[in-house]
């Protein structure tokens, strides 16, 4: 089998479902090298065997956790943002849309972060297909004379360490949601630059 | 005993010093779990017991390790930073060092962020130290009219963010220093903002 099967029918799809919460929730709390097959099931309510009719191993686990978390990030981004008038909304929108989504994941960051240890290269394309993303998006502004002569690929780093920061700051260390006037303060800075 | 003895002799110093790179190199490369007192001790070529002398246990090695990063950045940033005649200047450079000191340590990230399984405190005070020295300096800049008015912390936060994803980026995805086109396009960023 390949490492992941995705099921065919509604009802594998919960079954898979309940077992990516399960481990996003055993992988955020007890981490990778805590945390067993045994101890998903158990957690999932299914039995060991079930784990293995969708997934080869506790790693393909963490990898699909990630391109998941990846995907569904980005989805709600996309729907959020489908009416925006430019890329300054696009980008504030996008801003309260991920602190959100953290917020809901609070084991966002640990999982990704572990990743480092568990597979580098997971780790690498985690944010390298995050940042590409961003990249073409920043092209097209600039393209549309929304955004300045920047190289995007620094941008796109720099706007992803923000995000990353800001949340890890409100949504980890004071476990509360990011304030508007916190993502206000961010477009200023994006807007207008820091030094006077 | 308290967790750590700082060496009375340069000596014991020289000996503290390679246990603490010796460390370094185990933590950034197989991880805190999976290294131990003895490996530490054989990396560092001295006896297990001469590690406890310095260090109560692996914990207070590991503690101890990140505050002298962290020391060791700020000491270097003071330094160079010393002769600058504005925030502009100083935040330029900032980057420069900053970016040169993770590439000196590249397990830099590696330790702090897998801290969060290790002691979720340590971690916490890692960032919170950096940003609340961070805000200060903002906070002086913002009273000589160099930095414009937002939110000191949101922007302590911004700023460790770009700095940590472009280090990322550079340092550790790509295995090079960061050139300095890239800190001429940061700075370019925070001084006019991205959006046109």
């Amino acid at each position: 089998m390949s490492d992941v099967n995705i099921p065919k029918t509604s009802r594998g799809q919960e079954t898979m479902d309940k077992i990516c919460r399960a481990a996003e929730e055993l992988f955020s709390k007890k981490g990778y090298y805590n945390t067993s097959i045994t101890d998903i099931a158990q957690k999932a309510e299914v039995a060991p065997g079930t784990v293995y009719i969708y997934f080869k191993d506790k790693h393909s686990i963490f990898k699909y956790l990630l391109e998941d978390l990846s995907y569904n990030i980005r989805k709600e981004i996309a729907i959020a943002t489908k009416n925006c008038k430019n890329r300054y909304e696009e980008e504030k929108i996008g801003f309260r849309v991920f602190f959100d989504f953290a917020r809901k994941h609070i084991g966002l960051y640990k999982i990704i972060w572990e990743s480092q240890f568990v597979d580098e290269e997971i780790f690498k394309e985690y944010y390298g297909n995050f940042a590409n993303r961003y990249i073409k998006r920043i092209e097209e502004a600039q393209k549309n004379k929304q955004i300045v002569d920047i190289d995007p690929e620094t941008l796109a780093y720099c706007l992803m360490g923000i995000t990353n920061f800001i949340g890890l700051k409100w949504v980890i260390f004071n476990d509360k949601p990011v304030p508007d006037e916190v993502i206000e303060d961010i477009m200023k800075l994006l807007k207008t630059g820091m030094f006077v």
